[in-house]
């Protein structure tokens, strides 16, 4: 945890607001800071800057008040990520590092290879997702939830949703077959869909292709998704991870 | 697993190569190959092509005979990687995607902010080493497999080992401050140095620059070990991932 994220919903009394269980024991046993002690704080999808810790007593808990939020947030990455819901048990760590290096839209979709199963997981619930965002966040300083849509229906998103979502921006297929090479530091936004472990089949990949997208590869490699996604994001974006 | 790794060590008596036990398991269970099947093979620092499957039986364990490998493996990343010791429960999975990769040259050691507990950890052993840097070759569909050195001693390396591996490289020092941004597409081969978490102290920022390591930061966000290895080695080298 790199920054105390605030969430305003937990405000108190004074204009302070209250620390999560999870960051008061930060506070307590990593900080190890005591009452009037200054913290580098930030406000969920609002500003970073130094607030004020105040100790949790029989009242109510512990909170940080007299906020000084001058700094922003970094700069977001400007593109969609359009995912084949990974297994479950990758799901947290993958949503953690996508929320940590910028992405602010996600989309996670169905495909011919993800078993139906993943989408009856207890991990897609929406707390444990905003969860894994948040860790996300704290981990990179950075103050900006990102919002992550579930698509459990391939077709009519692809057909009805994504000609609106790719207006504007680039659409980048990874596909290891008939493709381009993955261009490298590109300039304009993207949406770029990752598949699933096998890749999109026939059917997707037709439908994606008529959407306007074009299919990349990465070369010879075959990467595991915790990998592909820091590869793929720091090479169309180098500068903004 | 992409490639049935097979190992020289294994060799049975017709010229063929014996399987290991999660091999075989993948084969019977994944790929539901029958004697005679013609499979997909790498030989372990070899070439990479086809064999026959012959299934185990009363007298020997299954393996694959007469192998053709007339391709090559991918092309190593021109670097060699110089990492703080990870914990324990991080490296089996960062020393898999290093090797994914395509990293053959990694030095783990040890920094100020290494809890030296890590060093006596089961996971530090030989043959748990090798085995996730193997799981890393089976996953990229590569062969030739990565040489890991520990480094327990931080001052001997950086000022008698360092000279001659940093010998016509250029040399990166992971380091958030007083550093340049770090370089995208560089051409010339590396030495990359990462810190562990809460990064390099004082000291050892001044043997590294002494030694002739250029310090390098990433930006604004704080990355996991797990995440900043696959964006630096894209965004140094994005067309070798």
């Amino acid at each position: 945890m790199n920054l105390l994220l605030l969430d305003p919903k937990n405000s108190v009394n004074d204009g302070g607001y209250a620390l999560t269980e999870r960051q008061q024991q930060h506070v307590s046993k990593v900080i190890k800071a005591v009452t009037g002690d200054v913290l580098r704080v930030g406000l969920l999808n609002g500003g970073i800057g130094e607030g004020v810790y105040q100790a949790a007593d029989d009242k109510q808990p512990a909170y940080i008040h007299s906020l000084a939020l001058s700094a922003k947030p970094p700069a977001p990455l400007p593109m969609v990520l359009v995912m084949a819901l990974p297994r479950p048990n990758m799901l947290k760590r993958t949503l953690q590092n996508i929320s940590a290096m910028g992405v602010k839209e996600i989309y996670l979709i169905h495909s011919a290879k993800v078993e139906k199963s993943y989408w009856q997981s207890p991990v897609l619930q929406q707390d444990s997702i905003q969860q894994s965002l948040l860790e996300g966040l704290e981990q990179a300083k950075d103050t900006v939830m990102p919002v992550c849509h579930m698509i459990p229906r391939f077709r009519p998103f692809v057909e009805d949703q994504l000609p609106a979502i790719l207006a504007g921006k680039r659409g980048l297929l990874a596909h290891p077959y008939k493709a381009q090479v993955c261009p490298v530091a590109i300039e304009e936004p993207c949406v770029l869909a990752l598949g699933p472990e096998g890749g999109w089949n026939e059917f997707e990949v037709t439908k994606w292709l008529a959407a306007g997208m074009e299919s990349v590869h990465l070369g010879e490699r075959i990467l595991r998704v915790e990998t592909v996604v820091p590869v793929l994001l720091s090479r169309l974006y180098p500068a903004g991870c």
